[in-house]
């Protein structure tokens, strides 16, 4: 098992008065929490045997039921016995990844990979064999030769993405590309994990078909109410054809009987009733606003030998400083300078990404924001003069 | 992975009339709603935007700060740092079984043995020997050979125990037991994971001493807030030497991330208020008078070729038909008679148990309680009744 710098940092930055553009924390401000204080009135006066007791491994039947409307939003069809209820997105994996995959078994991610993904699907042994994105995301003829060549030596077990808005990426797959990375995988008999825990935060453009619609039977779809409603109810969820959902029943049991009863049932209210909505609205004009304030502090304050993505939704850019920058060596002078961001080394299996950084706007005011790239950029500045000096000397 | 009879049956029994002898769940019904009801406004008003955000992975502070006195009430000293809070005891088994296990490594385990430790150890490969218990808890000679003899083969990863009212026997550690239990451990270089999710609950005679009180170092102690407060929490919490908790640190991040901001925080206030002794002081006399219930009914309704155990706490009693009989197969007829328990077969990983059966007097009331025990008894007498005739015939 790795450590996952992003969860390390998180907490020395979550103390202090660091500006804190690592964090990809919800802005869970912009909750009404007058509302959530009479869902969990409700439910403790009305429900509060059930919600304090255990409850079916598969979930919360009524949340489920809801849930099929939150998915239809996103184009997925699916009834409620279709929905498994996980502990986060994050256990989502880590059970997928507990069914799947026996150590030494391929698996196929896109790079640079959230790294709980790679978190999950490291801790049992898999062999995680990745292709690259670029700006319309996983790079598809790349993808296509290393299936040619893995599927000649073992099964690849399946193909890891999060097509929108992608953690740490920030890069969205084009249309064209779901359609053939949809059919690729059928044509090799791979199974896809579809992560979308962003994919309702859009800022601009029109939302493009999930890969779970163009085919149902082939995709395992994960979803959470991180991102629209709180991460700290810890509620995510599966949409996965049935001999897969038994297992995955199976394997919830064994991992800790059921998801809380009672933060299943302040989802359950939450998206049962219409006002959230509204503050799905508040959600994606504060990350836009966010957004924003950080592309335009890049332009203005990192030097022009630095690129990166312009997400167009969900929480994070990626940026890509000259080959030879160490972005972890970096961090302590960027800590110093009371800014924190999240070094690329942690999204690769195989300890590439050094010159790159993410940088989340989810959290942050757009003054911090400002203020915060303003301090990396003059790092930056001072550590390229620093080599070109260095390496002039050497000539 | 194995499916989990108790889980099953429980959905069964759930939405049905059945008196539900099955299922080992908590009487939440001794809760003071009111007072968690106020617990929860006071969170989201005061500390909402950190109830609802990611926490670290380790668990809140507070909480785990307050946990250093419950820990004390079972005799054990431990410093904050010492606790890891996981999603109930089950995860805590779960993430034990991720860092110890690799396919086909041993660990041995009492039986008849939690189910939910069972399937967290099989779930990931593990070689489960076995050594069977008295009405004084693991027996330590048979122990000893298994010992002896598995550790010239390979090494042994853990020895798992349930010491107090186990889970499903009812039977108690004795304290001379314990002693040669930690010391047996030692001498064979393997760990202990002691369980103690039903301690508090002792209906009569003194508190023994814990494994983890013996040998600080050797035992890694798993507790609940499930049977103390609520199983909807879904709060458990490990104590382990510092290597180790590192390790499982790192699994809970992969497995979810944290647990719910939110619900560690109400069982902080819980445990925090004073008056929550008193809740315990009902649960215990609840569960005591309900013990007593069943017992007077076993007397009175089981045959004399049926034993049982005799708990002095905890949530159940284990009885043993005679050996011709299939308690897996008799169920039918007892959900047919709207009365539920669990065969005792899912208790052991050799399918052994057939005769055996876990009876429940947690959750069900003492009246309900005798009328169960009767019908069942009508059954059990009935069946062994037709097995005499044919068995007679026969000869």
């Amino acid at each position: 098992m790795r450590s996952s710098e992003v969860r390390d940092l998180l907490d020395v930055t979550a103390r202090s008065d660091i500006i804190p553009l690592a964090a990809g924390a919800p802005y869970v401000k912009a909750l009404n929490f007058r509302d959530i204080e009479k869902y969990a009135r409700k439910i403790i006066a009305e429900d509060g045997l059930s919600a304090f007791q255990y409850g079916p491994s598969g979930g919360f039947y009524p949340l489920k039921m809801c849930l099929v409307d939150v998915l239809k939003l996103d184009g997925i069809v699916a009834s409620p016995d279709d929905i498994l209820i996980t502990d986060g997105g994050q256990q989502a994996l880590d059970l997928l990844a507990k069914i799947f995959i026996d150590p030494g078994d391929i698996i196929i991610a896109e790079v640079p990979c959230y790294v709980g993904a790679l978190n999950a699907f490291l801790s049992y042994q898999a062999r995680v064999e990745t292709v690259p994105v670029d700006e319309n995301g996983l790079q598809i003829e790349i993808l296509e030769d290393k299936l040619s060549q893995l599927s000649r030596e073992k099964e690849i077990k399946f193909i890891y993405t999060v097509p929108n808005f992608s953690n740490p990426s920030g890069v969205t797959l084009s249309f064209d590309r779901r359609k053939e990375l949809v059919s690729l995988a059928r044509r090799y008999g791979t199974l896809i994990i579809e992560d979308n825990p962003y994919g309702r935060l859009r800022f601009e453009g029109e939302h493009l078909k999930n890969l779970r619609q163009l085919d149902e039977e082939n995709i395992i779809y994960v979803g959470t109410a991180s991102k629209m409603f709180a991460p700290g109810l810890r509620i995510g969820w599966i949409v996965a054809p049935f001999s897969i959902r038994e297992k995955l029943i199976h394997g919830k049991q064994a991992a800790d009987l059921c998801s809380s009863n009672f933060t299943q049932r302040l989802a359950f209210e939450y998206f049962s009733d219409p006002r959230w909505k509204n503050t799905l609205k508040k959600f994606i004009s504060i990350y836009k606003e966010h957004r924003d304030a950080m592309l335009g502090a890049l332009e203005e304050h990192f030097p022009e030998e630095v690129t990166w993505s312009h997400p167009v939704g969900g929480f994070f850019t990626w940026a890509t400083l000259p080959e030879y920058m160490n972005t972890t060596e970096m961090l302590a002078e960027a800590i110093t300078n009371k800014v924190a961001y999240v070094p690329g080394r942690g999204f690769y299996p195989d300890g590439s990404g050094t010159n790159c950084m993410r940088l989340a706007f989810c959290t942050v005011e757009s003054e911090q924001i400002e203020e915060g790239i303003k301090r990396l950029g003059k790092i930056i500045k001072e550590q390229m003069r620093l080599y070109r000096s260095f390496y002039r000397g050497k000539k």
